[in-house]
């Protein structure tokens, strides 16, 4: 990874064991079965456990599925980095599919690289149940001040 | 739409019928409250009903969601154009997240612009319940040989 | 186009005026054969005069050829209807390669679709010499505050 | 890099020979100043010496030069892992632009990441002359049978 971010920086203990409860709590993360495992200093790593409902009709994870993981993982690790009093929107997903993965788990391992006062860009890798990566993501976020948020 | 599909293209009244119902008949679609409303030479419209469980932790449509009615709305607009005996899987997915859209619906209409033998690209708007555009997506797609798919 | 941007919106005449002469003026124009031949309200058009040295060793485009055309036709197209006082910076491109062209000329349309406070996203379509579709792109930008900028 | 070509692979030394000499001649890249440095076993090196016509009106490397120089590390990198008999296209790049960049260089830095018999898939770091990243790039190439290319 081209970019460190230090111990300092970002988001502190508390705020990332906040973050992570939220992220528990969250409607969408139950109902898709996502969980965030970790988070912190510009790194998160996700899961999500694969079912049938996940499936295309084609018996592979649904692109869009792949595509939640990714854009999770990248908005969690830029998260991270961003000092509180701010949130973040993605503005751009681009997703590459490069194979179809086997056994039940997906794994979002993003990675924040850069994180300016306006724009953050963050990459994400997602790998199946054996480790074998089955798909690449990048994304651009928006940085905005918003007070009291993390 | 630069490109037109003639109605002798693609696939037949009784093909597409047959993908309406495989569409319908799939985990996916059911749980993730998708629904193929109409496709056809070279396009095709998708709904998803949204949910509590559909939304971020900060309250608007998750990514991950859009992405999916993007990616399912433009693969289906080509599937209409390509030849039965032949399949497509999404090589490459960008989203361009605009808006955070309002009321409880997603609507995903794509567009196929181009079918080659070896490479389809395709196009999506979605919108929001006021049809309010929300995103730009656009997406690659390998076509396959595939006996007896459609 | 979904966004229309009105006559009282973005640069004035003398604005526009003056950034077409710093197009013209522009050491990567001149060398790289591209012309601004319209921009306003949310679009531009721009054209490049194809030469032996812009093709690739399979005799077609450029891909970054293709890309500068493209880019630049967003931005400019954008930066119409940005307000005097902001500049942008491209924060991500994205090309899709559809057909190889034929002729001397590319030509780039670009559209704004987006502007906001902070990003702003816009379109392009490149053709050949006769009209045919070769690529399409879409682009993220940064809206920054200069003081004396357009 | 998750996916190693071992040196059986691909393009063999006399093959890579005439690869270079091929570049090293195109009209393009003596016009654009662009080098391939080194390429094999998927990777490339190329390099772009940074004149003031490779500038955009704001001073910083012009987008579409990056983007060039993005799109021949990737597809020459691509281009040493594909046997001979074969040839590809670029159907895809998108660039992420990162930093300004300084110094009077361009480095790209491909990498091959996924090679199907329909499908290539690689990435690229653009760095100017300190080393500093001042870009990222990822691209879906079409693979296709020309028999005697290279």
């Amino acid at each position: 990874m081209e970019e460190q971010f230090g111990p300092g920086e970002g988001l502190d203990e508390q705020h990332l064991r906040a973050l992570k409860e939220r992220i528990e709590g969250s409607p969408f993360h139950r109902w898709s079965g996502m969980r965030l495992v970790d988070v912190g200093r510009g790194e998160a790593r996700v899961e999500m456990r694969m079912e049938d409902h996940h499936l295309n009709p084609q018996g592979i994870a649904h692109g869009g599925m792949i595509a939640a993981v990714a854009d999770t993982a990248i908005g969690l690790a830029l998260r991270s980095v961003l000092p509180a009093g701010n949130t973040h929107r993605t503005a751009q997903l681009n997703v590459h599919f490069l194979a179809k993965g086997e056994g039940d788990l997906l794994v979002g391992r993003g990675r924040a690289f850069h994180r300016g006062r306006r724009m953050g860009y963050g990459e994400a890798d997602v790998l199946d149940a054996s480790g074998n990566l089955i798909a690449r993501a990048t994304a651009t976020f928006i940085v905005l001040p918003a007070p009291g948020a993390f």
